[in-house]
């Protein structure tokens, strides 16, 4: 069975891998002002978005990384009121912020607003909450709005982007991360995409250390299964603005009012064991 | 950059996909009387072992998969002394279960010899310890190894096999686990692989019901990332001999003796979590 035009193959240069699989049909291909976004119905994982070569999301397992990039950053927070997402033009992210009724207001800053249109045409479901009262969308650059953001204006900054290559790369650097130490209220907690513990743990060990020296006081790195990423493993790393990351609302995870598919108490706490070889490379 | 002669992929009916990696070369190919066994020298995952079309190890990943095919099982046990391994012909479980010095004696029962011989060949570092005079090796059939031991023989039989075709269904079966109930001393721990959490959970599910009819009073599954196994995400599940898997010798897991790249405490606590699609499919 040779890989045809009937799969998509998205190509891992880093460990000379790739992932494919087979697609029914090709739905878009557009070029925008920042990158190329393809959509493509596939057999198994349901609908399929490409960004720059790079699988986005499916149907079929999105619910782990939207669900771990928010809930656990949420119920860290005692008291999560206002929330900026940087990225999340997909809209998953967003949807799940909503999902907590103590949340009054969610600004989503998306560089590139072809991502919401498409996601609104093509993932509805991960769009159904876009009219919500406490929803606001800009399009446009997130580095500049969090450093023209009010000091101490938001309880939770997502960082939901892209690899840190092309639009994204200014996100995974030191002075974004003061910019959002700065936007920040106290005990308010940035939380980002971080890639494979497996594939990238420079990349992880970097970015910690950036949040440390932009004022972070306590960092945690959250671990879990993304089965169409590469090496079906990734992570999300915090940065506390004053509070200690493993202080959770935990009566509060465990009644909580909403369904989930992945996340629950023992997930959220099981996500921050580091394995021996993640331990060691910290120390 | 077209998939050719330079790749091995690996093709997932089941979910209509595929895993590539980049060779360098094949250095074997040989159909046993059993399986189809390759070897090749990929360009960033090491030595792969290949077997009827499915990977079953690379040098850079197998250590989670051995570790936690291991260490949870034996530090769940309150006295581990004889150890049987059905299938693991690789060796890398056995060096797992050496690492232990309170293990006594250690079967390895693997159906075809030639993975072994291969194993030593291809994956030095894993038959490293085969030397070691606890260490017992008998090439046959696991099945009947298992009905012709003595009742209550074993403290942990490990079932490291392929996927349930092929020679290792017998494996995932009712008549099999009653004999592995038999073979097992009071307390005893079988623990198998159990495939992909978001990929197998019927098979998971049957597993344990399976185990759970076949007298074993406690059955705990294991997640734990696995990159070059469908999803990236597999399993294990345990079945207890009348005692609590979730009752581990936890001060000994600290205080180990020995080195583990993927396993600690929190990892084995972590791993037996279950993500709420799981927990609710099991209610």
């Amino acid at each position: 069975m040779p890989l045809n035009e009937h799969w998509y193959t998205e190509y891992y240069p880093k460990t000379k891998s790739a992932l494919s699989m087979t697609i029914k049909e090709k739905l878009l291909d557009e070029q925008t002002p920042y990158q190329r976004i393809e959509i493509y119905e596939t057999e198994y994982f349901g609908t399929l978005m490409v960004i720059d070569g790079c699988v986005m999301l499916t149907d079929r397992d999105n619910f782990i990384y939207h669900e771990m990039l928010t809930h656990p950053a949420i119920f860290t927070h005692d008291n999560p009121k206002r929330i900026l997402i940087i990225g999340g033009g997909d809209c998953g992210t967003l949807k799940e912020v909503l999902k907590h009724e103590d949340v009054e207001e969610v600004w989503q800053v998306e560089i590139d607003e072809r991502v919401t249109r498409i996601a609104e045409r093509f993932f509805p479901e991960l769009c159904s909450h876009n009219q919500d009262k406490r929803a606001h969308f800009y399009f446009g650059d997130g580095i500049k709005w969090v450093a023209d953001a009010e000091p101490e204006s938001y309880d939770i900054i997502i960082i939901d982007s892209t690899d840190p290559v092309g639009p994204a790369e200014g996100l995974f650097s030191k002075p974004f991360y003061q910019q959002c130490y700065k936007a920040l209220r106290k005990n308010g907690i940035m939380v980002q995409q971080s890639e494979s513990p497996l594939f990238h743990l420079d990349l992880i060990k970097s970015m910690r250390n950036a949040m440390k020296e932009s004022g972070f006081s306590d960092v945690l790195t959250l671990n879990f299964p993304q089965c169409t990423y590469p090496s079906g493993w990734w992570s999300a790393t915090m940065g506390g603005k004053g509070n200690r990351l493993t202080h959770i609302r935990l009566q509060e995870i465990v009644d909580k009012s909403f369904e989930t598919h992945f996340y629950n108490l023992g997930i959220h706490q099981a996500s921050t064991a580091y394995p021996e070889f993640f331990r060691k490379s910290l120390a």
